[in-house]
């Protein structure tokens, strides 16, 4: 393991810092989730990061430190306010202690329903990318029609990539989903409007061409392009695209679902006839709704950084931000940071080397000069 | 009205041209579809294109006339044996029928239900873009929350688009709304990954620019950025985005839609007791069904041709298919072709003057050499 990745957990105490200030609901949401979480992970440790008054009941609880952060980083702040004036907030305070000093962190993963931006924007500033990487992408899962969970990055942190930005998404997401999922080898498929290489711009043109390279020289267990059709449809363990289409992708699901489930309560509740039928079909209903229940779905990670940074939606409810906890701590406990840089630099290195021929144009430049630097 | 716009129906009889051969299912579907949409428009004609002998069934059939055809363009046949080879397939013949002769054509609409790359190849090729339009796209509708439709394009035509392509759909676009769904001055959103003007690419923000230009300028109603969840809100009449960025976000759709259905089946179906209260609540799921059946959406509108063409999803049935029909009946009908041709000349007259000033880079000299042309 690379002297430039902080030292991960080994086997035992997983330690995470929880920006308890951020989201829309503050502690009555953070410390009901802290104290549920670590009833259910005793190798579990928390930093709880906010104003000692705010987190005071957390003072007594046993494998907890309140650390103190005197400012908050409101949802509607400028990215300036929180990366140049709020240097006390909780935010940045909890992504601190994922920095290294010799080596060593205080916390191995960071949690914080604070506004997306800003959040992203402060963990570059404080913890810097990783070695081989040019941008932090933002990943998370969708549920699947086969019952399981499709990973898809990135979700809005960069609305212009190249082709290697979506090279280096794929083999980060491939390592959040080995660590997270326990999926040794996850497949991965390249977002196109449709099957065929020849689909797409000339950016995903050529993106696909480096997937197969590093598919080629073993790095990744590329499908090859999907359609949006086929996140839902589970064929692939991870989707990777830009940030534009992520968002619009993610934004465009949330959507329908929220108006099918608007559509499904209207025609339940149309009248004393349909409202008793729903009583009756209540179970029925609840285990459809638990099988799409977002709240399960909960805990984007920022990949990229020297540092694992989870993110929690700022509308999470306790159980929502317990899920962001359980992610954090997963991917810590599986050493994802280790994971990410390893998987980076073998594909670095790898590329070149195995395919005979540097790549086309400053793909390869880029390729090859990343693979010298490491 | 121009002269080089074909002439679209006064007051009379709308003429529309029918692929009877393309699709999953050829004249099993279409030629139902027909029968029942005759009968629903007395002022309708159709000209039935295909092989004779599939068609003889409505030979007798009143304002039918049959047109032959000896060839049929298979849903996956490449580009080149649609353009090239196939030169009396039904597709080509029925989008010939559009073509005007002394400005004069035989039909006032064309639908299809083959192949979209093709049919958008064949109609490119046959019928050349209208003045002002640097390429045509493909618009379709979404149900949205408040129980009526949203207007989408591009979904696919085009994979790269400029700011200036994407200010054409929504003038075009405008146009198909107006048209079909009677609305004078439709709303458009530029779907983007947020609301702010700062966000999204450089080929969006510029698009902002161009829209908000003509808005000013009197030829759009311009809402501004929009989000994915917006489609289904119903927050905008029409969505404006790229070809790339449409498909991925209308298979997501359709995805969600199909994995979301799936659950409820199964959900309903895991039991005798699930099963019979599913049997209860069958109208009140019939209802939820019909709001968002696909069927009652199908008809996309390959806009920016010199001539209206329709296309059905190739699985179309019996009911969609007279929907696609029905669509492009209503558009000729509302003379779409004249409003698109008028619109696209006014705004790219009105810009440059109402702003006063030429528009930043190569999008005013665009813009301006265009009125000029016009």
């Amino acid at each position: 393991m690379s002297s430039s990745v902080p030292i991960q957990p080994a086997d035992g105490v997983v330690r995470l810092s929880v920006d308890c200030m951020g989201g829309d609901h503050g502690p009555s949401v953070t410390l009901p989730a802290c104290r549920a979480f670590l009833a259910a992970h005793p190798q579990a440790e928390l930093l709880l990061v906010g104003r000692g008054e705010a987190l005071a009941e957390a003072k007594a609880w046993p494998r907890c430190t309140v650390v103190p952060a005197t400012e908050v980083v409101e949802m509607d702040d400028p990215l300036e306010v929180a990366l140049r004036r709020k240097k006390d907030s909780s935010m940045r305070v909890a992504i601190n202690q994922l920095k290294a000093v010799d080596g060593v962190a205080a916390a191995h993963a960071c949690v914080s329903a604070g506004n997306t931006g800003a959040l992203m924007a402060v963990a570059r500033y404080v913890l810097k990318t990783l070695e081989g990487i040019d941008r932090p992408a933002i990943a998370s899962v969708m549920p699947n029609q086969r019952g399981g969970f499709t990973t898809m990055l990135d979700l809005g942190a960069n609305v212009d990539c190249s082709a290697e930005h979506l090279l280096q998404f794929a083999v980060m997401g491939s390592a959040l989903v080995s660590a997270v999922d326990g999926k040794a080898e996850p497949s991965v498929g390249l977002l196109n409007i449709g099957e065929e290489v020849i689909k797409g711009n000339e950016t995903i043109k050529r993106a696909g061409e480096l997937l197969r390279q590093a598919a080629a020289a073993g790095q990744l267990n590329f499908y090859g392009n999907v359609e949006g059709n086929d996140i839902f449809k589970g064929t692939t363990d991870l989707v990777v695209c830009d940030g534009f289409v992520g968002n619009v992708a993610l934004k465009t699901a949330e959507g329908l679902a929220t108006m099918m489930t608007t559509f499904i309560k209207l025609e339940f509740g149309r009248n004393l006839l349909t409202k008793l039928i729903a009583l009756l079909a209540l179970p029925v209903l609840q285990r459809f709704k638990n099988r799409v229940d977002h709240r399960r779905l909960n805990g984007a990670a920022l990949l990229g950084l020297r540092g694992l940074v989870f993110k929690s939606h700022g509308s999470a409810d306790a159980l929502a931000f317990e899920t962001a906890l359980n992610r954090a701590y997963d991917a810590a406990r599986n050493r994802l940071l280790d994971r990410v840089h390893d998987r980076i630099i073998a594909t670095l290195q790898a590329m070149p080397a195995q395919t005979g021929e540097p790549a086309p144009g400053d793909a390869g430049d880029k390729v090859a000069s990343a693979a010298q630097a490491a």
